[in-house]
């Protein structure tokens, strides 16, 4: 037990470190990050805000796989679990994808079920290690009170693990979330209202125009989320809040009071939906220029000539697809005239063209920026996209996990993109796909508008994200921007009492005059029955 | 007939001007202004685009009030009404609030009815001229042909009075809409969901935490306001729409359709509540710093010495209140130590105190600069409000008409003011009013609060009204930003399809499974008695 290494507390808590600080501007972050791909965003603000003159200090746990334990920008805090589940291992997901992919492949309505069960069954285990984590860290009262002392400003918490939000409720301190998914899908359900019928369901692939028997199905999303949500996410951290908060205070309330949610998207990308004051939408806060490319890889590209060339890169989590997939695509893309860039780990092809070039790594946002580029294949992660949209690169899209099916829909509604789903993909499919992004220019235009649009702000996506947390650290908090009404009881929110006693005041009218026009009838035909 | 007088048509399509307009980053702008207060706004942001190199043409009635025939920012289009009813006339807004104040000293129930009926009346007649103006230009083709040959890039609609949303249909041109008010009361309620259990409806003045009864009493407002709108309101615009544009084409859809919502609060002022993408917040976009005053008031001021001064006006529509309060209010002035500056036109009140000091116009911002100042006695429009949240002096309300009982509340619910009723106001209550909020701290240090949080802002709300109408021009619309939904038919829009269908089916597996076990006990109970 224990749970803090003692090497990183010394670095936090007794303020030994190379970074200098202004003391004057600067500040105090706490931050609650998630590991993968997530940590990649979060790393950036991290980064920013310690450029801009502020103490950051960073929460990860012993197993973590991204979160250095030791960096310039920022002093960890690591927390040993007794129970190490090391979901963050590359290895997890590589296997995870495998197992998906097989069920996906064997179709039907039991393969649905098993997909949907195998999901859940791995977010519930990592919701067990992230409340693992917040009770030690809550138990620990050494710790807790040393995190006193340091006297942060704010909390800053990624809430696809929200253990951040009780830490900072025992801290009380104002919190800032850096979110796109919360406990139950994407963090604009639990804080903005959300109409089913034109708000499409976090897992629901669909567009924010639909059919009847999409809006069905998309209300049965959305209470199949809720309960799974309630039943099995929830409790890991239900427990933590009774044992440690009290009865008074529930999970979804903390969730429900944070400061400020620094939303991941904006509205290129995302559906026009309902949102709340404090909501600020910061899509593309990682989008930059590019550089030059090293001279190897310049050469490589200007190779290309007037055809230009192609970028596939798979994302952090997955690093490569299985043989069979990877092989359709090797032998689609040798049949192109654009040479390939190819992010590639893993057991390579054996029939690879002349024209592509497998790497370990690649600077993606340099390659995007090139103006050789003509298209860029990618998984649907945010990040590929969001620098796609930035560099105006249409995109073909193979969605893999999670919300990349959702993701990619998107740019696909607005014409500026184009899916081949990994379960379905041939040589011959993926061919199509690719030439068509690359010849129809409908593709390229619809991105470079969104490009237009996106880049069309009054402040970089990034400044703003940090403008709004020295924000709430300026103000202690942004209450005037959250709504209270979450603590309304939920018929009262919903005016189900107000809507009662006006239809109970409404249908007592209606009775008595219907009774009484009733009455006066019956007595005009039992005088008329007496005068006959 | 005939509508737009010749020679502001001249001005506007001919061309002559002597304005000097940048022809590349120059755009053209139509403005459909709400004359009064709202020109006001309206003005200084056609003055700020003008600034900026654009041609801005501003459509008026030949009857306008505040709206200048000539001025070197604009050229005006003068509409001739066949019907001038001239509401704007200074001295119906003077008449009209002596006839409210009367009702409401009356009191009891009916007092309630009248005052409304007064109100809703009022309201019917303005929107009546407002419909003829639609008519009247609607029906020019020759006008409609030449404004189609100006080729504008946008509409700038405030649609109190919505009749540009009506022509910017017709002309096919994106709108952007400087708003608060629309005829169904505030504009959120057009575009984003409004639970009544927490958004205070236009017209109550409640916070937005509410008891059951105020709950109630908002839910019947929202049905009110609604009915009024239907029935009383968009009926004038309905048969336009109707008329011009045909059966597809609903007036309601047209406001909805806007491509942007300027809207004129932000929620320092306004309660937390549900907001949309294309809502753009710009309230307190007429603040700025104070400039000197002229060295008689600055005298004036300096001569209060310690005890500073308190400024009191009561805004554009209604320049002096009835004697029988002025003279209550001049008698609790006379009272303090304070010197006091009041914008009073009209009958002087005969027991003016030495202290005091009445003028027929003052400079309003550059006195709430002034750094002797204590307090702003106001009647509790935005202008004055922002003005004074912006140079952080704690406010005494008095509202007399329309959203001025909710505006001044907001200050209320935030503790920098105290509001006393026209009709209830005694020498007595204002000067223990007065006394309160210049003696009790806390009223400054939370408008000071206010100040802050109103002022630290990514940029000049002005500044935002500027790009967002300029995003609007450079993207030909901002159609990403807005949802369609409003279009679904109200059943779909609430899924009640969908929940009867879920309903329905639910309803019929709870009813098989409650028949079979009835039957199945049914043949039990039937063996049993056979066996028996």
């Amino acid at each position: 037990m224990g749970g803090i290494s003692a090497g990183s507390l010394a670095i936090l808590l007794v303020g030994v470190s190379l970074m200098t600080y202004s003391s004057v501007h600067g500040g105090r972050i706490l931050v609650f990050p998630v590991d993968g791909s997530h940590w990649l965003h979060m790393n950036l603000i991290v980064q920013s805000l310690h450029a801009r003159g502020h103490e950051v200090s960073v929460v990860r746990s012993a197993t973590s796989w991204y979160v250095q334990e030791s960096a310039s920008h920022y002093r960890s805090l690591t927390v040993s679990l007794p129970e190490a589940i090391c979901i963050e291992e590359p290895d997890f997901f590589h296997s995870f994808l495998s197992e998906m992919l097989t069920i996906q492949k064997a179709g039907g309505a039991l393969s649905f079920v098993r997909f949907y069960w195998k999901v859940l069954a791995a977010l519930s285990r990592i919701h067990r290690q992230a409340s693992l984590m917040g009770v030690e860290i809550l138990q620990n009262k050494t710790l807790l009170q040393r995190l006193r002392n340091t006297q942060f400003d704010v909390v800053l918490v990624d809430p696809g693990l929200p253990v951040g939000a009780l830490v900072a409720h025992e801290l009380k301190l104002p919190t800032v979330f850096n979110v796109r998914w919360v406990t139950s899908g994407d963090g604009h359900f639990v804080v903005a209202p959300s109409p089913t019928s034109y708000v499409p369901v976090s897992g629901n692939a669909v567009s924010d125009r639909m059919t009847f028997a999409q809006r069905l199905k998309n209300t049965l999303y959305y209470f199949f989320n809720a309960c799974f949500d309630k039943y099995i996410v929830c409790p890991h951290y239900d427990r933590i809040v009774e044992k440690f908060f009290g009865p008074d205070v529930t999970f979804y309330h903390l969730l429900q009071g944070a400061d400020l949610w620094l939303i991941r998207v904006e509205f290129v990308f995302e559906f026009p939906r309902p949102t709340m004051p404090n909501v600020i939408y910061i899509g593309g806060f990682q989008c930059k220029p590019p550089k030059p490319l090293s001279p190897e890889l310049e050469d490589f590209v200007l190779s290309s000539g007037e055809h230009g060339f192609v970028l596939m890169s798979l994302g952090t989590l997955v690093q490569c697809l299985p043989l069979e997939i990877t092989s359709e695509i090797t032998a689609a893309f040798a049949q192109i005239p654009q040479k390939v860039i190819w992010r590639h780990v893993g057991e390579q092809p054996k029939n690879l063209g002349n024209n592509t070039l497998l790497v370990k790594w690649l600077p993606q946002n340099d390659l995007l920026g090139h103006p050789k580029i003509k298209a860029f294949v990618g998984h649907g992660g945010t990040n590929g996209i969001y620098e796609s949209i930035y560099h105006g690169v249409p995109m073909i899209g193979i969605p893999l996990l999670f919300d990349q099916f959702e993701n990619i829909l998107r740019l696909e509604e607005r014409g500026a993109a184009k899916v081949v789903h990994a379960t379905e993909l041939t040589q011959q499919n993926f061919l199509e796909a690719v030439q068509e992004v690359l010849h129809d220019p409908s593709y390229r235009e619809n991105m470079r508008r969104l490009s237009a649009l996106h880049r069309d702000k009054p402040m970089h996506p990034l400044d703003t994200a940090l403008f709004w947390i020295e924000f709430v650290m300026r103000h202690k908090g942004a209450s005037h921007l959250r709504t209270e009404s979450f603590r309304m009881p939920w018929y009262s929110y919903h005016s189900v009492d107000v809507g009662s006693l006006v239809l109970a005041v409404v249908g007592t009218l209606a009775g008595f005059v219907v009774g009484s026009v009733k009455f006066l009838c019956f007595s005009r035909k039992k005088n008329q029955s007496k005068i006959s």
